[in-house]
């Protein structure tokens, strides 16, 4: 492709307001442009970049037994009113109402597409003998990002493959999910995109097994607690630790408990500064009430130290809860006796008290009073209030013993970039997918949805590839192998020359941009480096008297100086 | 690809609300489901075709020198309001505003992108040497149809092919226009489908010269007029016709002419019915206001036989007008002192009087008295009202002179498959895209645009190639190329042997389907020629015994029996 027949509008400058690395350079590089908040044409380099990751993820889930499908974006709001979602995705599902003659047709845009294609299986399978069945799309969806940000990380618009599993139980589904699993880390291996496979909460999508495919980045939106010793690794809702449940010691020298008065004072920083410590000096008691609604409905306390983070996935597990919320305030009035702000483990009656394994280790500890506008001092567990035992409650924090017995864990961000979720029989249950058994009797399909964000394979890959020179593009996914470059194209020797090299690199399946513009050789070489091809060739008449012409890497720091007829052969070899 | 991996829903009823073959063949073939009224999902079969016809367009655009690139679906509406299109489109376009933070976002779905890429356009293109300049998408497109029908014919969401190209003058615009012109019909040869390239008003688009590539098809919404002698074809909105001006000739014994009274009678059915006359002995006189709300605005009467249909395209340019639309009432009322209905040529002032060429040839006539409830009979031409000559101001007829000397012309269906634009500077002018010229003046870009529906490709080709079994597929887009059959799914044998076949011929390009189900012979055989793949292996256990397997193209009445070793190298050939 000649440049003068495409469109790559790089930027000098810039643009001030892109926030991270990838945004500024696929802006930079004439890769994107916004057309509004939240939405970005892709130009045509970006779009290639796009193209051969789709590619990549439709051949790797074609190879592992999937068919391809595609569905309308648009479909009844009814069937996301059946599945709960209208509500569950609330402000994010782009839904509006039109006219089509006297009616009103109300439709939802797909932010993705378990609802109709469940509905699809529903009218479509019948018996045990169709199952098991793997289906994916590589489709457009829509989600109202309140914020949209990070350029094209996150976006309202955006190109996702969704892949959905169908099985009579959950052998045929665990199959699956394996496979897409397997299918996940070839895809990301060929894109040549660093990634984690991360544990994950399934989150409201539903379901109870899932992984993240992360990529692990500076300026990723997301957490991942990660031992590289042994692999371990998980996102921060799900991650366990390594704790185990201290011996309980009450220290000889403390004084008794006191009460001190704390008008106003309800959160941990306002205690810390009221009294003079420090929050891991402190330790808060937070109150939910567990499976609200059922016959099993209960008040739970969570004891955890003032600096850590309470996991609510980790204490619906340890109590062996299906739902848990944060307690209203007049649950928290009747239990303590107080408004929210004060509530302190001593003397907490009618509740499950439950305690992070390092709660009992501060000895002793400032909590609050269980009375409005008081705290406790010179709190110790064991003398002052008691637990049985102790359990992992908190999200993990860098340095945290790892769980498989590794080292002590990081704490990395990263990019979400792929996620595999076991659902199970949520949306089948809810739209009545049904199949005949071989014992005749009907039962719900067992389903898994897995998903890739194809615009965040390109994206991740800038973001954890490039120079301050610019893009470094991995082969597989570059928008052309090779960047052609002559410096003087009024010089017909050097432009059939670069001519030939474009045809003959791109009969042997190179594909290659030639730059053909009248441009300084410092402007083509600025924007060469910036658009990060992974290979160049540059042909001047200077050389051509010398009987060469360079060629590089994007990686190499000086270029090497080949006859012409090497050329071709060089770049293939450069690319192998 | 084994039919138990992938979903292939095949139906044996005819879906009961299907209106044409291959909205009917499309549902029982299982290539496509309906999600709502107006949008449909493509099941396996069905997207692999369509996926088969996208690369087909994207390698004729690319080799005609196109860049791809990829818009988001949304933009902001005030883009369609510059335009003028949010209006011109009405309900067509579908847009809706949704809460951001404390604000609303409105945007449009992009019923083509003119709008947007014009915009990019306007932000990236500087000079006159970026220029000509054309690119595309293969990309969804979203229009409320108030009457989705014909299936996938006419949908709500679609898959389109959209090219814009930009140039600095006429000159280039051609040239673009030109290249589009033979891409569109490569593309269509490729597809193996066959078609028209009518000659077609631009319509609300804009623009001033455009083509329709047209699939014709008994169920085509559109008519094409069209001489197979000449070559010429024409939609009805643009069809000249090589008819010329007649001698108007008064007979001798045409009594004077007469006024009756016809109350309440003021269409030709009814003034027909009243006067026991036929149609086409009646002349209309229709009154039209031209170049409205201008210098130039002006009442226009133009006669024409009472049962042809007057073509305001042809009226305008006989008057060289730019604008044309049908008078109001108190016109009407003004110019024949009648209400509307009882207008005719006959006395009538303060009127441009034009006449179509058939008119004056119906001696005597039955015209409107211009006057209420009252006609004239008896009337000439020549003698009671005059013209010094006559138009070309109809629609076309099946059987009029063709506009280029060929014979009479016919009157087909079609489907609109493509549409070539030069739009000129309608949207440049709109949207402020200007280049600076090399004399140092700023210039709107001259643009044209290039449309290609490619769902309308997949279903054109089943509407006109199919029998009473099912779809007869074009080798280049059929969703398979071979259907292989074993017959005892049990024998180890014949499944391994079709699975062979699958494999060598997969490793060949030729890609298969392997019918893997427990199914009947006659059941697998129906739904092959239901599916219609252009070649079939069929493998038995009786057959193996005599040393031979079953081939034969959808189109072959009976199948060949060759020996196994030799059914690869067989369907290839046939394939060829």
């Amino acid at each position: 492709m000649r440049w003068s027949q495409t469109l790559v509008p790089t930027l000098k400058e810039v643009p001030a307001d892109a926030e991270v690395p990838s945004h500024r350079l696929m802006l930079r590089a004439g890769l994107v442009r916004q057309v509004m908040a939240g939405a970005y044409t892709y130009l045509p380099l970006g779009w290639r970049a796009v193209r051969k990751a789709a590619e990549i993820v439709r051949e790797e889930m074609e190879a592992a037994g999937a068919a391809e499908l595609h569905f309308p974006a648009m479909s009844p709001i009814e069937l996301w009113e059946r599945s709960g979602r209208r509500e569950a995705f609330g402000n994010v599902l782009l839904n509006f109402a039109f006219p089509r003659g006297d009616r009103k047709v109300h439709v939802a845009l797909g932010p993705t597409h378990e609802e109709p294609i469940t509905d699809l299986i529903k009218q479509s399978i019948a018996s045990y003998k169709q199952l098991p069945l793997t289906l994916f799309q590589i489709q457009t969806k829509f989600r109202n990002e309140e914020r949209p940000r990070f350029g094209v990380l996150r976006t309202s618009e955006f190109l996702m493959k969704d892949a959905y599993s169908f099985g009579t139980d959950i052998e045929q589904l665990n199959a699956s999910y394996d496979a897409m699993y397997a299918a996940y880390c070839r895809i990301f291996e060929r894109c040549g995109i660093p990634y984690l496979a991360v544990e994950a909460e399934s989150g409201p999508i539903g379901g109870d097994a899932s992984h993240e495919f992360m990529i692990p980045a500076e300026n990723g939106e997301d957490s991942v607690v990660h031992c590289e010793a042994s692999g371990y690794a998980a996102n921060l809702e799900r991650a366990e630790t390594g704790r185990t449940a201290p011996q309980i010691v009450v220290p000889d020298d403390v004084p008794p408990m006191d009460a001190v008065a704390t008008p106003g004072v309800s959160t941990i920083e306002a205690v810390c500064a009221a009294l003079g410590v420090q929050p891991e000096q402190t330790l808060k008691t937070l109150l939910y009430t567990a499976d609200a609604g059922t016959d099993e409905e209960r008040t739970v306390a969570v004891v955890v130290r003032g600096d850590h983070d309470a996991n609510e996935g980790k204490i619906r597990r340890a109590i062996g809860a299906a739902t848990l919320s944060m307690a209203d305030e007049a649950t928290v009035r009747r239990v303590t006796g107080a408004p929210v702000g004060f509530a302190g483990p001593v003397g907490l009656e009618g509740v499950t008290l439950l305690a992070d394994h390092d709660a009992v280790t501060v000895q002793p500890s400032v909590v609050g009073a269980n009375s409005a506008d008081a705290h406790r001092t010179n709190v110790c567990c064991g003398r002052d209030w008691t637990v049985e035992t102790t359990h992992d409650l908190r999200d993990a924090r860098a340095g945290d013993p790892d769980p498989k017995g590794g080292g002590p864990m990081k704490v990395v961000r990263g990019i979400e970039v792929g996620h595999v979720f076991k659902l199970g029989t949520k949306y089948s249950d809810a739209l009545g997918a049904e199949y005949l058994g071989e014992d005749q009797k009907r039962r719900s399909v067992v389903m898994g949805c897995y998903g890739i964000g194809i615009n965040r394979i390109v994206a991740g890959a800038i973001e954890t590839s490039h120079d301050d020179r610019g893009i470094i593009w991995p082969k597989a996914i570059a928008p052309y192998q090779c960047h052609i470059i002559p410096l003087d194209i009024k010089d017909e020797e050097v432009m059939s020359l670069a001519q030939r090299f474009h045809d003959e690199l791109e009969a042997a399946g190179v594909d290659c941009l030639l730059d053909d513009r009248k441009e300084r050789p410092g402007v083509k070489f600025a924007d060469a480096d910036l658009i990060g091809l992974p290979t160049r060739i540059t042909i001047g008449k200077r050389g051509l008297t010398e009987g060469v012409v360079e060629v590089k890497r994007r990686t190499d720091a000086d270029p090497e100086k080949i006859a012409p007829d090497a050329a071709v052969a060089r770049v293939r070899e450069l690319l192998a």
